[in-house]
């Protein structure tokens, strides 16, 4: 047998930061995601089984590894779960390989596509009942959103059949842009899972204020998205985003992923938003310090070139300015660039402010890479063969 | 009539964040904190009335400037407060003239001292009832904890008269050391009145986690204060140091006063604190990016060593090798040197562990001054002539 499929990253608005429930992984609130456009940013797993298989094998981005463990959680309820429904499981052992198609220093969790797609290639080959959400849970809690397009919750209602839900199609809002700042490759202090373990542990902020607020933020994000209003939705996006890393400053001992760059960002968002008087850039941050920044299409233009201005870097040769992935910014005679890949865009001829730029943060060569993307549908299974 | 004073600025451990009652200017939580010895940080206020003045004024640090709003309140205050008791107020107009013996530029919120030293010359110029913290608090609402020595409590008791407490006598602790880092000279983003405001009225976390918080935090804090455990001192400070940022972080739009250097700071505490296998000195951050650094006397030579190794300077020429107010470290084939003021230390020649100062982090130069200081005891009349 043999399945091959891609499975796309999410990005959470409401995050999701610490169990209920360790045993079960329900989560202590409701998360809100976006699923990005997997061409972009997502995950391809192949993965076959034979009678004849001795153990199971793992090649993550063309290197072999040992089967990790948290994979292993998941392969095992699938098999108990096939015996539970009659069926005998074809073989124990498989032989799984996946690919990542941006850069894992990107920061972009990419357990949570990686699992998900192997969940998803597993409840096929297996033929379980569709619902691949609870299996893939047990690898990796916000990986379970990857398994819907569009805009996806996950509930703390308990159910596993109902606690992820599509709120919306990946087609209700075609104009959202998602910009991923990939600026850092150092491994994290912290791995999320220990964070969280020890937030709920050791923060009394976390104890007594993180499910009232969750629940407001949850309802503004819900009615911000009806409204496709894009200034309500970067306003609660950021609160969450902020929320996050002061329930982690609070954790003991501390758990500090922002960095000097990450805050820059954060001034050069509400800068901007200050400028126009209104917010049309917004940015989030998980368990790390690379920024993701949510705008529309139709301000993309102006958010790029400011961005490339402020964290874009300089290139005294024109070593790079015939490179198509490379975007570049002319402006106060200096020459600004940054690599883009995913959605390429015409950026506008009108000039920058100089007053503004004035006041906005800069740390030169700070962004070493773009993504553009956009919402995007869920997994697809690109081959079947029994 | 003449009335001179000096008063001691003071550090909270148990924060001050957010008031209960605008109007009375009743704190949310309790807090706590240490009175510094004055001779070190301090401010000394002189203040004249006589009948023929025509309007007050007010000379800060040798500046003649406009008189401050808020020490206008605690006069018009004190002055009622005069009538109340049957008192005719000798003239409604003062000369002022406030000195403070640290650089303004420490961060070191003098607006403390200094508010503390005008109600307490005010109130022995008008023969008030002795009770100056309500008088003081009018002004500034920390302000009220440098009217006592040693170790303050102001409660949230809604009490004017017993609010203000000491704990412990300055004598109390005599090992207790207090290292204040001037780092930075930048105005703050955001002036600590605004921020709590702000914060009150935005913060969710602040909303539903603060109280019962702070609430644990003091009883941490009284208990390790009568134990003189400084082990147990040092963390719940810097885990209430960490709060503070983090309702801060929470406040929308967020209010962010700690920079690449305080957390720099902070992971060297961390990282020396591992290295001790127990905390050996702790961290606090106020509305602002300088540190104060809490250690004991019999810890104050490697921790100061291994401080000015990470964020001293180096100069290349002899130039201030003999300047008393210079600490030198040889160390790794450097000379790091740091300015330190008020107590002066003989430092070990024990060398230090090169393995640790690998795993440090280090900003060359970050660090400008050091004050040296203790705790110490309450406001000093000088000279008080009718």
């Amino acid at each position: 047998m043999l399945v091959e499929v891609t499975c796309p990253v999410n990005i959470a608005l409401l995050k999701y930061w610490g169990k209920g429930d360790d045993l079960n992984i329900y989560p202590s609130t409701s998360s809100i995601s976006l699923t990005l456009n997997q061409a972009h940013v997502g995950t391809k797993t192949a993965m076959f089984t034979k009678n004849d298989l001795k153990e199971s094998l793992f090649k993550l981005n063309g290197k072999i590894m040992r089967f990790p463990g948290r994979l292993l959680d998941v392969l095992i309820v699938a098999q108990l779960r096939s015996r539970l429904d009659g069926r005998l499981v074809p073989s124990p052992f498989l032989c799984v390989e996946s690919e990542n198609n941006f850069p894992t220093s990107a920061g972009l969790a990419s357990s949570a596509s990686g699992t998900a797609a192997f969940a998803f290639a597993l409840g096929t080959m297996y033929g379980l009942d569709g619902d691949y959400t609870s299996l893939s849970r047990r690898g990796s809690g916000s990986s379970c959103r990857s398994l819907l397009g569009g805009f996806v919750q996950w509930s703390n209602n308990h159910d596993d059949h109902t606690s992820v839900q599509q709120l919306f199609p990946a087609s209700y809002w075609p104009e959202l842009r998602v910009l991923i700042c990939v600026t850092n490759e150092n491994p994290k202090p912290v791995g999320s899972t220990d964070a969280m373990l020890c937030c709920v542990k050791t923060s009394y902020l976390f104890r007594n204020g993180r499910v009232p607020s969750s629940k407001i933020h949850e309802k503004e994000i819900i009615s911000a998205l009806k409204d496709r209003d894009f200034s309500a939705l970067a306003e609660v996006t950021m609160r969450e985003s902020n929320q996050l890393h002061a329930l982690c400053l609070d954790t003991w001992p501390p758990c500090i992923y922002l960095n000097e760059l990450s805050h820059s960002i954060m001034d050069f968002v509400h800068s901007i938003n200050n400028y126009f008087m209104k917010n049309v850039v917004a940015y989030t941050f998980d368990a790390g310090p690379n920024a993701f920044l949510l705008t529309e299409s139709q301000n993309i233009s102006v958010v790029l070139k400011y961005l490339v201005e402020c964290f874009g870097y300089t290139v005294e040769a024109d070593s790079f300015v015939n490179n198509a992935d490379k975007i570049t910014i002319k402006c106060m005679n200096s020459n600004k660039y940054l690599k883009i890949t995913g959605i390429s865009y015409d950026l506008s001829d009108e000039p920058l402010d100089q007053n503004l730029l004035k006041i906005l943060p800069s740390i030169s060569g700070g962004i070493r890479h773009l993504i553009s993307t956009e919402v995007g549908s869920g997994p697809q299974l690109i081959s079947f063969i029994h």
